[in-house]
């Protein structure tokens, strides 16, 4: 029994593990995360312009980019911070590991600390799905998919969840991660049709997932590799210097964007004139702006991820880890008897007489 | 025993909670830990330029703000987050609180993860005992404390430690803030003397302190009150609508800066017009710059506090705890066996053969 005082619980803040985050995901079943995540990541588009947006912060190194990604609305702030290292994979780390914080906007106190790197994983293909529902050609069964790395699975689960994807093709420049992608999503009853070519994967698919890694200008979709009706869910490019597609195919689509200011920059869009036309998903989403037309239109979605998306996501997970075990109190807050007396506490905390020996 | 496969050394985060900083702090002793933090600080002011630098990413609302405080160099990446809700107090819980993290540039990895509440009040004191150093006149031993807060000790062990000041002269719109202050100095060894006004508080000392929470401009220092030959040590104006001294004080003033482009928004220069001249502290400190020049001059710290700080902080409580029972590892990061395998991760955690039952 320690005799030194225990933090109030005004000291505490939820905190959801990586292992505490798989036992929420496993606990309600990846696709029905998924479709319940897209529907607050939907009713956020919905409200946009009540939200605080700013483009992402972002520290560039030779290798890699490390991001802040705040929003707020009236009652909740949110942030990410999360990286981008391409070349880590050949070390033994993620590309992409993230975390973040929700906390109350009337005193400043976080109320959720959280694992983001499996949360934002769930949150970019919840997104996709999502926008898919709006995009994606009437009655689309396959999906063609460039890049069967981290991301892959969670794409062809949201697709499925939330437009009724089942039929997979699936190419990688790696064919271990193809394998990997394979093997893990046949599992999940998927038929898949493993390709050796970006120009093979696309045949006869009505949906094209375009998700690689490198941080460069690569062309993993040529023009002459789109026919019309297809929805474009482009995932990878997502910072300056960094795009999948061939220019020309921009010109032949309708683009859809998250947020203009943070996309022009990042997106498959830096190709374009800064003025050139794109529609804002939040304005499709409240039927202010029209989403696909008709059978023949090239839809684009100009994936960056956007800060309002992780806000969505760690508004999901604070709402559903309330009556479980999923989080555990951390003692990130310092909370003295009195506010104003923080020394007194840490002088307290140092005394012998108050202070219990360390278990 | 569990039978869940346990996540590698690579999915762990260093992390200071509240309870471990205070350990630490004691275990050093609070003037040590400041004197050594202040070489901290100094050192990276010295080597500015080597850092990526940007103004803090506020988020206004009524009562209050929630700030990101992003910095690196070639090695290490640091953030803070930090709220300030003056309102706070009457409520209970503290105006200011912060964490913040550490990570290593090349592969985006955070390697500490820590409370800063405690931590920036001790960083704010350390660097305005720093620049006391620099800028308070020769042989100063009485210094004037406006606004006797959380802040106030640090403040007045900082100037003993690092500049020999020893006697204290307290004054607070709040009669009980100055008697905590008192009681906790006195105990130090300081000698107080409690004052009834601003008026009162500032005769014979050669340093004066402001540090007043409001969220609004207020005049604690009017001209009259400062004579030739004083430091001012100015912590409370530290964002945008919030100033603490008469204009008339810094039209007579050298006033000495960390970051411009932050200061002239939301410290005391606000008043000014925005090329009004300023010193850049780094530039003292690289003794590019002169400090004070003579014992007439009013010398005027227009402390904001800034990235930097808080870096030169992280970086100090990474090297400290090595080795010490002062942190726990915290499962932040995901880490797959396979890092373009994060799904299978997840499916893994889930399946009961892997999984044990939560204890």
């Amino acid at each position: 029994m320690p005799l030194r005082p225990q933090p109030s619980p005004l000291a505490y803040v939820p905190f959801v593990s990586v292992d505490n985050m798989m036992r929420l995901v496993n606990s309600l079943g990846v696709e029905a995360f998924l479709t319940e995540l897209a529907t607050y990541i939907e009713a956020d588009f919905r409200r946009w312009p009540e939200f605080d947006k700013t483009p992402r912060v972002a520290s560039h190194s030779r290798d890699g980019v490390i991001e802040l990604m705040p929003t707020a609305d009236a009652e909740n702030y949110g942030f990410k911070y999360v990286n981008g290292h391409p070349k880590n994979m050949r070390a033994g780390y993620q590309t992409v590991t993230a975390f973040g914080v929700l906390s109350s906007v009337a005193n400043g106190y976080p109320i959720l600390l959280s694992e983001m790197t499996v949360l934002t994983a769930l949150r970019t293909a919840a997104t996709s799905g999502l926008v898919g529902r709006y995009l994606a050609p009437e009655g689309a069964r396959v999906m063609a998919m460039i890049g069967n790395g981290a991301q892959c699975e969670f794409q062809a689960l949201a697709f499925r969840a939330l437009c009724g994807i089942d039929r997979l093709r699936l190419y990688d420049i790696d064919p271990a991660a193809t394998e990997k992608a394979a093997r893990n999503l046949a599992a999940q009853g998927f038929q898949i049709t493993r390709c050796g070519s970006a120009q093979e994967v696309v045949e006869g698919a009505q949906v094209i997932t375009t998700c690689t890694a490198d941080k460069q200008c690569a062309t993993v979709l040529t023009d002459n590799m789109v026919g019309s009706g297809i929805h474009i869910n482009a995932i990878g490019g997502d910072c300056p210097g960094k795009t999948e597609l061939h220019r020309d195919i921009l010109l032949r689509s309708d683009i859809f964007v998250e947020y203009p200011p943070q996309t022009r920059v990042e997106g498959e869009i830096q190709q374009l004139a800064p003025d050139h036309p794109v529609q804002e998903l939040w304005q499709v989403m409240r039927a202010e702006a029209p989403g696909r037309r008709d059978g023949r239109q090239i839809t684009l979605f100009d994936s960056v991820g956007f800060a309002i998306e992780d806000f969505s996501a760690l508004r999901f997970v604070h709402d559903r880890i309330q009556d479980t075990e999923f989080f555990e109190p951390l003692d990130l807050l310092a909370d003295p008897d009195d506010p104003r007396d923080l020394y007194g506490m840490l002088i307290r905390a140092g005394r012998p007489s108050e202070a219990a020996p360390k278990p």
